[in-house]
């Protein structure tokens, strides 16, 4: 966990004042850059010390084997390993033949910024020598939301103290060396380096894709630079020396283009990664600056949200965007993995969470990048028939985690039975659709995702003796409670899935027919829809989560103390399934999704009762627990909530943000702040809103993209205004009343006092940290980075025994 | 499946006519010899060709990683497997230095004879080396029942048309090269031969448990034998070397000891061996024999079972209580594996069927033999302990599967979940102890095995809202329905276990307060088992399975052809699971075993009910639908079930009897009959039957021990007959009737007609093979080996091309 004050608190970036080794890993998540396509782990300049160094392409994987103790039929063999792939940042540095190593010598300041408006991270360092040269170094890092294929570097050096012979290697690094030593997964095929120009092709040794990166340099400054390049196979670097007097400069703009495939050659490849370098060269560092800048300034205008009374979730509610939108915008029918680009963690595979979360915040920040992540499901879209088939059922049945569309799931009961997933693919294109009405969408990719998913519900289901309708023995997004029959969740988004292909299948019928639907199947989907069972406890007055739920032996959350959680890490997933304890949301993320479902009492008693079973052992639930704790009138709790989502990387509140962010929990901060005090819900083509403010926010202002349409909302403890600052009149809800807003006419309404209910109790030891008063004023004030040594800075670094073993020199 | 006619049908005997390789490793299993110490499988003495060699000593195994794809709290990381130890049986044989290789040369005559009554297995061999010149070998095999730790083997060789120089090479072979190449799984330790001695120690490599097998040998007959000894770390041999006129004889006896131990040092198990070595000399060959003989008699005086009308199945009824018996009788504080030593099927494992189907054969066979086998659960409960306590439970919860009480199981739903093991382990001890009145059992072991077993139920359920008691989450005998809610057979089981520790609590009051238990804690037993939920499903008249099991989707069998059974191999377990298919008896089972919890009508339409969705997907299935089948009125499809449970390995039904025997399937073909047609059913101490002969028998005839008496019983059509041979008077009950059976005075009572009821369906394809009419008499002629050549006799041996490779000469 970061416990200490690791980054100051600003509304438009993240900066990091000094060099913590003990926490570079998680820094390294944290100012990773992506655009969807290509992903670069922060990792420093020189490449070391580093935690988990990692270079991705959205794509590019190695097949591994998955091995189990007693075979299981209908579980895949082998599974897609994101892999590490050729890193085309490394600058290293030699001072007077002495590696610029942080972990060595006296560094007077090390300063990082992400910049969430130009999309560029800065660093400025200040370091000695072991033999006491110091210098200046300044970086500059970016990947280009604009050239998918680009990243480009510019750095500068300047000795401050009298006279060096300075040396910088720019790398192409193939098959880095990584925690753990796993074997290579690239195999070298070839590698060139002629002037500034270095290129490294490989392929990797299971899956057979081809990648190429290549990089083009500039060298300007003092010092009269000299330049050489060499290329092996894991290895093209070009050297440029010089001697630099105090004061001169010496400055690299590295840019450097990425490809890959799995079925093209090797020259298309090449020719591939020459011509997105071309196309670069011609913009330029300047130019992809600018570019940069333009791109983000866009997405702030149709996709920032504003609070005022809590300066440090204004700035994690930007960052969290900022994520969000650099892991989608140029996926372009790749997936968007649960940790986007930013990690290897979960071995870089895409969940359920990238449509319920992440492409529910781009459905109306950044719609355009939920079409093409939805098309990426709709390209596998034979693979999960296949799936289904071999499963015995009709339809589609997505794989529950996966890279290109193949099944990775070895755990079975939470794995492969977790079918809600494919109607959280269909709740995401009807959301899409409605929200965009993107009817080209809709008859190349939504409706075919919509009936192939009903198409498995109804083979997965069964009526019974009475007519009802049930789904047996799936698990929901609560992975503590598998293989259940009629859990809600499933069972209500199924509902949805059903009837939205009917509906799809109405206003496309000659498409439709062409996929053979028949009026009989459409009424079998409504007939399902009609009955589907929802298992009630009469007694307790309460939802179950699924049938049976709530007959089940509590857990004995007395005897369970704070070091057994996550429960599943101490205790056995028998003991988990048959008591009642939950992992995440799970009806309560049914009652934001399907809210139009409960009525509002039904919403405050389950809320309360499954509150207390919920340990949140999965990042994905704090958003959904706020939602309906603000909906329901818990504000105070509701922002707890908020807050344990919008600071689980910034704080590393689940110690793994080492393995990359949590980018549907960074959605969440969204989720929890819109959909929970914006009380913004949008069933069927319904856009309703519910506003209400907790005491800690004195207002909140959110943008959001609907029907092409721009609508601000702005909201505080007294009033809401909703304004369309673009698009035609829109009709929509405030806490029950239906209202037109007009173009560009600010439309207010009071808000109305919350409902006061008895304050729900969690699980001994598992309420949400209480959020504390936010900072005074005046703790924004950022320290500058000196020249001058802060002795307080780096401790771990300055007072650390100057080990130099040769090899180090 | 063996189709042919592969052996006479015999009453007290399994006789093979020719050798046919291609069965040959069904042979192997089948002729295998033990003593539930050692087990021989019925390799050729030569030792090759074989189809899977195999020597095994009780309780030696080696360690083998467990993995998963993804990891998952409480399940092992290692298994053990059973081990192939040194092979002591092996005689080779030169015939004017070529090989005695049946693959080569021409097979004259082959036959092999595995007697019921004396446990030798005779050879009989006339064979052609492809020089031409012929030579008659036979051979006799036991492994003893009176000397546990020896194996002997007598070989004869004679030639017929000519003088012969013959070379024997008797070995003691370690690693024995095995299908697949698995690494060899033994380091030696030390090897010796001196004079006719021979000895091998080898520790096991991970397990590091150490093993020795020792030989002494007798050499007798013609031909001034010259001998000569030798030893490597693999391999001690014992060359005679003889020139043989037409009809001299060489003979060589060879008495083989082995013992082992996973604690005491090289010079204690030399040592062990040595000692048990000079005791089976002491004996001699002819005095093993004789002890053999002797043994086995006592045995079938006090277990046999006779029947008229099918000397198939009385064959077959012999052959499986004299696999039950030497797969038990010296186990001694060892586990009974499900293969018991046969083969190394299912890694050597001992699940539930061993006290649920042997033991319950055993305790009215060798009722000494469960005291031993109860007495290895009692010697791993503190596994048993800590297991339970790392999956958050009290008491004892016993391995699902294991060799030495630790758990082995990865595949956690159908392994861990299977709790019901623990009550069929308390099942055993209430029977054993109830038929034996083995007070002393009971205070040393019943006791504990029963508080603790309760205490597991106590933990693992609760009671709800309404004071029922539930055991949530389990899985049940049929492995196609896990981890579900109140599982009857389950429930059933837990119930008689939490009665039976009440009652053994108080039984031994001073022995349970120091175990703990207090009046308090049989009350809360009590009132659990007063309280056990059992679903019943109103609307169709039937006990579910497990609750919400006859709400489920049904199996669709019309859809599912032939070759997709077993369903498991063809089909994921999510769908097994969530439908109605049962993959072995359960609810059935639980009619028989609690048989006093139902009504006749209850058991005749829940029969009917479950007998239309079981596969038999598993070998223990079809004895307890042939319990039931009989008690409900279904005589013949009682007698087809038999038949199934009576050939599973006589025809390998199941295709797997290369790997070792079904011993519970085996098992299951007395409990057919007994408990079947006998309609023997022992609920707590009241022993009572309703036998009921089905047409194609013509009378049943059996003996059991019951409270230290002999009672045999006889059944034809018309009436039965209850004799006590030994022992005090007896009451039972004659369907329904209380009679008193004074001592060596037979009583004779009528026997009721059969209910009139509809036959009941099997899944569509899945009825059990119908049994044909018994074969007409004389069919039991048994063809004698004769010297002439029988050209139909091995047509796949004398027909294959004489391969002769060099090394093979």
């Amino acid at each position: 966990m970061i416990s200490h004050d690791a980054y100051a608190v600003e509304p438009w970036c993240l900066r990091e004042e000094r060099l913590d080794l003990a926490v570079l890993p998680q820094s390294e998540s944290l100012f990773a850059l992506s655009n969807g396509h290509l992903g670069w782990r922060g990792t420093l300049d020189e490449g070391e010390p580093h935690g988990l160094p990692g270079s991705y392409l959205n794509g590019v994987y190695e097949s591994v084997p998955l091995t189990t103790a007693e075979p299981v039929f209908g579980l895949p063999r082998t599974e897609q390993s994101v892999v590490n792939v050729t890193n085309g940042r490394v600058i290293r540095l030699l001072v007077d033949d002495q590696p610029f190593d942080l972990r060595y010598g006296r560094l007077h300041g090390h300063r990082r910024t992400l910049d969430l408006r130009t999309g560029v991270l800065e660093r400025v360092v200040e370091w000695s020598a072991p033999s006491g040269r110091t210098v200046r170094v300044r970086s500059w890092r970016l990947v280009s939301l604009t050239q998918r294929a680009i990243g480009a570097v510019a750095y500068e050096v300047e000795p401050v103290d009298g006279t060096s012979r300075v040396v910088l290697q720019s790398e192409l690094l193939a098959n880095e060396q990584l925690p753990g030593d796993p074997p290579p997964a690239l195999a070298g095929e070839e590698h060139a380096a002629d002037g500034t120009r270095l290129r490294l092709v490989h392929r990797t040794r299971h899956s057979g894709q081809r990648l190429a990166v290549a990089a083009e340099h500039t060298v300007t400054g003092d010092g009269h630079p000299v330049l050489a390049a060499e290329s092996t196979p894991d290895l093209a670097r070009l050297t440029v020396t010089a001697e630099l007097r105090p004061g001169q400069v010496l400055r690299l703009e590295k840019l450097v283009a990425h490809g890959w495939s799995a079925v093209r050659t090797l020259p298309a490849v090449r020719g591939q990664v020459d011509a997105a370098l071309a196309a670069a060269q011609d913009a330029g560092w300047s130019g992809l600056l600018a570019e940069q800048r333009e791109f983000l300034d866009a997405f702030w205008a149709r996709a920032d949200v504003e609070l005022d009374g809590d300066p440090e979730i204004q700035q994690a509610v930007r960052f969290a965007l900022f994520q969000v939108e650099q892991a989608a915008a140029r996926a372009e029918e790749r997936a968007v993995a649960a940790k986007g680009l930013t990690g290897s963690g979960l071995d870089g595979h895409c969940f359920w969470d990238s449509e319920t979360f992440v492409l529910q915040v781009l459905t109306y920040t950044s719609p355009g990048a939920v079409a093409q992540a939805l098309r990426w499901r709709h390209r596998t879209l034979p693979a999960a028939r296949r799936r289904a088939h071999r499963l015995g059922l009709a339809g589609a049945a997505f794989p529950w985690r996966t890279i290109d569309g193949e099944d990775c799931s070895g755990y079975w009961p939470a794995g492969l039975a977790s079918f809600h997933l494919n109607a959280d693919i269909a709740d995401a294109v009807v959301r899409y659709t409605s929200a965009t009405d993107d009817l080209l969408f809709d008859r190349e990719a939504g409706l075919e995702l919509l009936v192939h998913t009903a198409r498995l519900w109804r083979s997965l289901g069964h009526h019974d003796r009475d007519g009802a309708f049930h789904l047996d023995g799936v698990t929901g997004p609560d992975a503590y409670s598998a293989l259940a029959d009629d859990n809600v969740y499933t069972n209500l988004m199924a509902q949805q899935n059903l009837r939205a292909a009917a509906d799809a299948a109405e206003r496309n019928a000659d498409l439709a027919v062409a996929l053979g639907v028949s009026d009989e199947e459409i009424a079998a989907w409504r007939e399902a829809a009609l009955h589907l069972a929802l298992p009630y406890d009469e007694v307790l007055d309460v939802h179950q989560q699924a049938a049976g739920f709530t007959r089940h032996e509590p857990w004995d959350f007395g005897a369970t103390p704070p070091e057994e959680y996550p429960l599943a890490e101490h205790h056995p997933y028998f003991q988990l399934f048959r008591k009642q304890v939950v992992e995440q949301a799970d009806l309560v993320l049914a009652m934001q999704l399907r809210g139009e479902a409960f009525s509002p009492a039904e919403k405050a008693r389950n809320f309360a009762y499954y509150e207390a079973l919920t340990v949140r052992d999965s990042a994905l639930s704090a958003a959904g627990q706020a939602v309906l704790a603000a909906e329901v009138g818990h504000l105070r709790l509701a922002y707890d909530y908020l807050t344990e989502s919008a600071l689980i990387d910034l704080d590393d509140l689940r110690h793994d943000t080492r393995d990359g962010l949590h980018l549907a929990a960074l959605a969440g901060t969204w989720i929890a702040l819109v959909a929970g005090f914006g009380g913004m819900r949008h069933h069927g083509d319904t856009l309703a809103f519910a506003p209400r403010l907790p005491e800690l926010l004195d207002r909140l202002a959110f943008t959001i993209q609907f029907q092409r349409r721009s609508l601000r909302v702005e909201i505080t403890a007294a009033e809401a205004e909703y304004r369309l600052d673009e698009g035609p009149e829109l009709e929509l809800w405030h806490h029950g009343e239906v209202l037109t807003v007009p173009p560009h006419r600010a439309v207010r309404r009071p808000v109305p006092p919350a409902p006061e209910l008895p304050e729900p109790a969690q699980p001994p030891g598992r309420p949400p940290p209480r959020r504390p008063e936010p900072d005074a004023p005046g703790a924004f004030d950022v320290p500058e980075v000196s020249g001058a040594p802060h002795e307080s800075d780096a401790p771990h670094a300055s007072d650390a025994p100057h080990e130099s073993a040769p090899d180090e020199e």
